[in-house]
């Protein structure tokens, strides 16, 4: 049976890994906080000294760390997984990394005989705890394939977008979707209550009409009900639009919606809600609008 | 039975007007160009010389005009609808109007003891022939309660918003959240294609996730398939853009969204696409970013 590795249990990673033993299978698992691993341990899981000892065991390792860095450090730091990788191995990476990096770090695996299969995830812990997560993948068909069983473990709506890469641009796409659609309802409904119109009726309005989106749904509820526990945390929204826009500069091409949803979400976290969700967006708007006083 | 009236059979309105006759209702109807009404007479209409004329005979005067100049034209022109209003009649506006117009003839047409309801649409052409769209409504709850089963002959997601002008307020937020969705989407889609990657596999894994929404499903494909037959002209989304920015500087708040997406929809309006549906969008990017060369 195919031996399984994960690296990274932060607020993702922990109960997708937790969903895979479930599933029945025996993971190997690192954590830079080794108490992490405990439910995973409790579960059946064994726990690896390094990265690279989680590689030394496993044929398909995921991992799911925070930012292209920390990416850095678990692949080819020292002690890192590329220390132990065997030939055939396949490294998933299910954090949200730079597509440039992406493939960059692909061609370095390569050399040793590994594939790079880049998978990024939209839904959030809840997504993550229920198994429903979307799942962005990039890389070699018949690599898809061996990991889609695990991937279904995880997730629903798992879509091969295509080469090595294109999952992480997909994900891009998707962070400049949503971070327009969220500064767009932040903006109607805060013009709503500057008119003196209930907002939330405005909200059941558009709901039902061509304005209707999930961010409107969820987020425009969440802003009504002032309720920023994350959810998906505006300095994570942040970093991922810092990676839109690097890749941005490197295509030599404008991005407007982006750059501008970006420029408000370095207010959020500038005043101090980087840890709320990032529908806090809004505040900045009430906050250059006077509401807040 | 309540005698009604309906002025302006453009694209939205005969569809509309024809709905109520469908539903069993007598009406009788102006247009600048009679030949218009000719499918309601058809149907059962009458036909009036003028909006006066239709205000003579109605208890009810539906109006569905293209902008707030040919609004005050038929309401307070010569042979406009004020000149013939009973006391108690409801005009009701399904047109796109600013709040503050609305505001300011709603107490003129108060003065001749007529109340005038605001109730403009969402969803389009298609809509207005299905008699399934949303309507916004804003006025006095007993005035609401007497158009309300008129409103149901066409259409479905029909919410009182609160007082006059209320319903326009929400169309506002309607297109600024739109207007925002559409740049967001138009962006991915177009930041996929410069990375190489299937925009169309891009759309579908962003659909299961919180970048889900109308706009992205039927105005992404509309990018897709380069399909800009309106729908809803981009020219209609400025002058509606153009409403709200105006409204924004009334009451001196920013919208940077909105504002960025109508300096867009200027663009695109300026190469000579106005007439195309607004998801036309996505063209200005690619002309900035040099994918129409």
């Amino acid at each position: 049976m195919t031996s399984i590795g994960f690296i990274g249990l932060g607020t993702m990673g922990l109960p997708m890994a937790l969903n895979l033993c479930k599933a029945g299978y025996t993971l190997t698992v690192f954590a830079r906080d080794f108490a992490r691993a405990e439910p995973l341990i409790r579960a059946g899981a064994h726990a690896a000294m390094s990265p690279g000892g989680v590689a030394e065991v496993a044929d398909i390792i995921f991992i799911n760390v925070s930012d292209d860095a920390a990416l850095e450090a678990v692949l080819f730091g020292s002690g890192g997984a590329a220390e132990g990788l065997g030939q055939d191995a396949i490294v998933v990476d299910m954090g949200t990394t730079s597509p440039a990096t992406t493939r960059d770090y692909s061609v370095r695996l390569a050399r040793q005989g590994a594939v790079l299969v880049d998978a990024p995830v939209s839904g959030g812990e809840a997504g993550a705890k229920a198994g429903t997560l979307s799942i962005m993948a990039g890389g070699p068909e018949p690599a898809f394939r061996r990991v889609l069983p695990l991937f279904q473990c995880m997730g629903q709506n798992i879509v091969h977008v295509g080469e090595t890469g294109a999952g992480q641009v997909a994900k891009a796409c998707n962070q400049i979707a949503v971070s327009a659609t969220l500064l767009g309802v932040a903006e109607a409904l805060d013009f709503a209550a500057r008119q003196g119109v209930d907002a939330g009726k405005v909200r059941q309005a558009l709901l039902g009409g061509s304005a209707y989106s999930r961010i409107l749904e969820f987020h425009g509820q969440r802003m009504l009900d002032r309720n920023f526990v994350p959810g998906f945390k505006a300095r994570l929204h942040q970093k991922d639009l810092g990676i839109v826009l690097g890749e941005a500069y490197r295509l030599g091409i404008a991005l407007p919606g982006a750059a501008l949803a970006a420029q408000l979400m370095n207010a959020l976290v500038g005043i101090g809600d980087g840890d709320k969700d990032s529908s806090a967006l809004i505040e900045v708007l009430e906050r250059f609008n006077g509401m807040d006083q």
